[in-house]
């Protein structure tokens, strides 16, 4: 039994930012930052003052690797003004920027700060695939990589465990992705903005057009069925099951929960924060379950007293179309094996009773490694604040929702709960 | 000026522990770890049961490009048992682990956490020297790097700005290399364990031994002047100006201040913290001063109360020795321009009223850079409780001491102030 855990003084998010994912020729690692910062100034309702934060945490994976330059707390710091207060840079893989919100939380819930920026950045596109692949298996345990289990080979392994459990099969990978590319649709800042029914017409129109065979696919599932539409990268792991290589930047500013009103009068509650760690493919005694997102999920529910149930949307880290069955079952949102029926029957649509990744997830809104945390914090304040636009859930009494960053293969997990008031 | 910050629950350190740092080819970061893991476990004087430790902060500069590993953080909690407990990586270059610390306190301070281990590892020896050299200028500011400036070119440029300004010269650097020779060959961890001059009596030994040609240094200076004994390496920082390459590990237990005594009844106190940043030397209107440290040495001063004089000895940052002399002026320990004169006068020295780097500081105990930071903390945890050995600082009334960090060429800074009640 874990402890219950609180905090000596309450935190709230007060705005947020985001750059727009994608791959991007011509911006650095400064220009995504610069513009999630900007976002997140304009995003506060009584407006901030940068001369008043007064720390950074910045979380990012490997930019040692993806740009030839470490030690970005300082880099960032330097082009928003902050130098000379203090700045961390945080690396948990994948995780890395939910790592930076953490200790965010941290710094001011101790009083020794009041007014904290989190955020996070990735610039991989620089870097052909085979090199972010190589950069990526930094983050796996040792043993993975030099066995190449890179990441499509362990979440491949995760499928296949499953499936042989459960009695589910690839075609229940697919209802993910097809609500991944629906919802990205209606994000503005998301990387991929085609349902699939519209990648689907936009190929036959190609096709047509070149005068070329045109493809007959009966629906969206014939489709990813389609070696040549859908190829395979480490089975049952196909191209539309995998999160894209991205750039971008998020930042998030966190006060001292009694100051939350001289920025906002809509603040988002950090009612539940936890963290747990893992130990890697070869260690596991069971391929279906993530023990770090457990363990981070029962110190999370834990310290806000609430269970799943009071969860209403949650952005889940899908780095690959099973990750998010795993993890949906893992976080308690339902039971172990049921995580594939529930998707298949819509229950975690835009529209249905626990929406999951409204945001498009990793795998459509894109996966900048070190941004990833703090932009799913993102999602979870335009959803419950009512400000997500098209692809707004609908139902009028949005209070409660959760973020869920997985870095590595399940090394370092993260999950945190926010409340609107 | 600054805020007087405070934290909302005292923090002490009840237990710290290093492996011995050096090169060593039949070692990698887990075998260091686990030997300051287990030095840290037997100084504790009640005994600590690891599966008490609530949560894991670990300073690593760039083991993604040492090692081609990145995500440490759950590597390091696998070989200690610490699974599925957190784990988090901090990055700050050369001050990776001082803000693994800073983490740590903010964690317990928050609240949330009781016991936290905190520590930094980095193993370099596998590279090459002018790999570590392109490892290393991944942290220094874009612009440093991409003009050709690494690390010694930074402080070499340092170093030709005080000469100017105060009327020093390369001699006064010297009395900061035979300080630390002098004070690392009592310390049984330290990398080099020879003072200048048994570096000179072996030198003639072996010409003597080899029939070549013995060398007749009058004294140690006359060593340290002879361009074949003492090359240089950017002007006018020679080789003994230099800190070496290294491999090792060191942590550190902290507890909340009220659980202090469940460990030991000879705690020390965590009375002030404080971190700052910089813009890098492009941006500096003095190269003769960091502007990070002089903000990180307010903000402790400002959390503990106290001022310099109060700080009874400290291991201040000599990644080079034109470091340490700027250093311990930015600290207020000297007045600026002051700072050579009182090596020169031996206030410095072990046995001075202002010990500096009594276990030989970077530049002889050696810096396996994520390692340092937490490496200084047992430094001071030995002097402060009497266990230094040899190389104890005598006087009896020994209290309070700290630590200066610095991350790359003055992007990050901390200074940490310990109490012994």
């Amino acid at each position: 039994m874990q402890k219950k855990r609180k905090l000596g003084r309450g935190v709230a998010v007060v705005g947020v930012g985001m750059s727009k994912f994608g791959m991007f020729k011509d911006k650095d690692s400064k220009d995504h930052f610069v513009e999630a910062f900007r976002e997140m100034t304009a995003s506060i309702d009584k407006g901030v003052d940068p001369n008043d934060i007064d720390a950074l945490y910045l979380g990012n994976f490997s930019n040692d690797f993806f740009t030839h330059q470490a030690h970005w707390g300082p880099i960032v710091a330097d082009i928003i003004g902050h130098v000379p207060k203090p700045a961390t840079r945080t690396e948990g893989a994948c995780a890395s920027s939910a790592l930076a919100f953490r200790e965010g939380v941290f710094a001011i819930a101790s009083g020794f700060y009041d007014i904290v920026l989190v955020g996070g950045l990735e610039v991989m596109s620089m870097r052909s695939t085979e090199e972010v692949a190589e950069g990526l298996a930094l983050a796996t345990i040792p043993y993975e990589g030099k066995a190449a289990f890179t990441f499509p080979g362990v979440f491949g392994a995760t499928a296949t465990a499953y499936f042989d459990r459960y009695q589910a099969n690839r075609e229940h990978l697919f209802n993910v992705t097809i609500k991944s590319h629906s919802n990205a649709r209606l994000n503005p800042r998301a990387q991929y903005r085609a349902s699939i029914r519209e990648i689907m017409d936009s190929k036959i129109d190609r096709a047509r057009k070149k005068g070329m065979e045109v493809p007959t696919w009966a629906d969206e599932k014939e489709f990813l069925r389609d070696p040549a539409a859908n190829p395979v990268v480490a089975w049952p792991m196909h191209l539309f099951d995998c999160c894209p290589i991205s750039d971008g930047a998020s930042c998030a500013l966190l006060v001292g929960e009694e100051l939350a009103k001289d920025f906002t009068d809509d603040p988002l509650h950090v009612i539940g924060i936890g963290q747990g760690s893992g130990r890697g493919l070869h260690a596991k005694e069971d391929l279906t379950t993530f023990e770090a997102t457990r363990f981070a999920a029962q110190e999370a529910y834990g310290m806000a007293g609430i269970g799943p149930t009071e969860i209403q949307l949650a952005e889940v880290h899908d780095c690959f179309s099973i990750a998010e069955i795993v993890h949906i079952e893992d976080l308690g949102f339902f039971k172990p094996g049921e995580g594939y029926k529930a998707v298949e029957e819509g229950r975690t649509r835009l529209d249905g009773p626990k929406p999951i990744n409204t945001s498009g997830g990793l795998k459509c809104k894109g996966h900048p490694v070190g941004a990833t945390g703090v932009a799913q914090i993102v999602e979870i304040w335009e959803q419950l604040r009512g400000e997500a636009g098209e692809r707004q859930v609908a139902g009028g009494d949005l209070r409660v929702g959760a973020t869920h960053n997985l870095g590595g293969t399940g090394g370092t997990c993260t999950f945190t709960i926010l409340e609107r008031r």
